[in-house]
């Protein structure tokens, strides 16, 4: 018999290969970051693991089909890499599959959401400003943009929303 | 005696002003547009307004600060105007004054937050791509960025994020 770790986006389930050789063979053979689907009965485990979210229950495979085969990885999918920054930018999809990078951006939509929340809950209201403006010398200097569209026009990439600021405080918006 | 309107982002309210008539000269003779401070105490109107928010109440004037002068408007601060466009544009924060156009960004402000709610409760995870980015041939070349900033490098406006979110596919995260 054969353990096997099957993760997606929510976290990860053990899938057990039990009585079959053959399956055994060629599940337990699989590289790592290999996408597949399997097929199975979720059962209670006898050795369960509390660490883990799903620690209760396995998964008895039954048969899998393998979507997308998987290289020898350059990156560790694991919370701790010892690979270099360029490794782990170069090959950023593997990155971004490590439970801690994941968590990361959990945590940042998290906090956006608590934060827009608290907001809007104080009455605050929520309005988008122009990002492209009319170049000026002190507000939008340093990035100038060329629409390569049409007529060539050049405008600027708002460095605050000011102006824009100030004028919905003026139209009587206190909270934006 | 007199009444007069008294707004803000939330809704209008009658100031009626009794007995008085040096004040009455004064406050009623406000240009539309003023904006005030006004003291006084909140009394149950004898003919309430049913189709105001406010109109079964009104502020008996007691005392009020000019905190900043109006000149004549160029506008009518009303939800029908017959404002040429380009007269409501160049006054923009008087333009936005008017209710039907503050429940336009009201009305705007509840839909995204109501498509957030429902995305983030169906597990999306909300994730912000660059948007400055290399030039590529095909997907970002209309709008070159120079930035003004040390060594002048060209970036470009990102069109979409397609690159971006075919990365979080990837990297296992289902939906963004």
């Amino acid at each position: 018999m054969c353990f096997v770790d099957l993760a997606d986006f929510y976290g990860l389930v053990q899938v057990a290969v039990v009585n079959q050789p053959e399956l055994v063979k060629k599940f337990g053979s699989l590289p790592r970051e290999t996408l597949v689907e399997v097929n199975g009965i979720v059962q209670l485990r006898k050795d369960p693991n509390p660490s883990l979210a799903s620690g209760k229950v396995e998964i008895v495979l039954d048969n899998f089909t393998v979507v997308s085969a998987s290289a020898l990885s350059p990156i560790v999918v694991e919370n701790k890499t010892d690979a270099l920054e360029e490794v782990r930018l170069r090959h950023r999809y593997l990155d971004l599959r490590r439970p801690s990078m994941q968590d990361m951006l959990r945590f940042r939509a998290k906090t956006l959401s608590v934060i827009r929340k608290f907001l809007e809950s104080n009455n605050f209201l929520e309005v988008e400003t122009p990002i492209l403006v009319r170049p000026s010398i002190e507000g939008a200097a340093p990035y100038l943009v060329e629409a390569g569209v049409e007529n060539k026009e050049r405008f600027a990439l708002a460095q605050s929303p000011q102006l824009y600021k100030q004028m919905l405080m003026v139209a009587g918006i206190p909270r934006y």
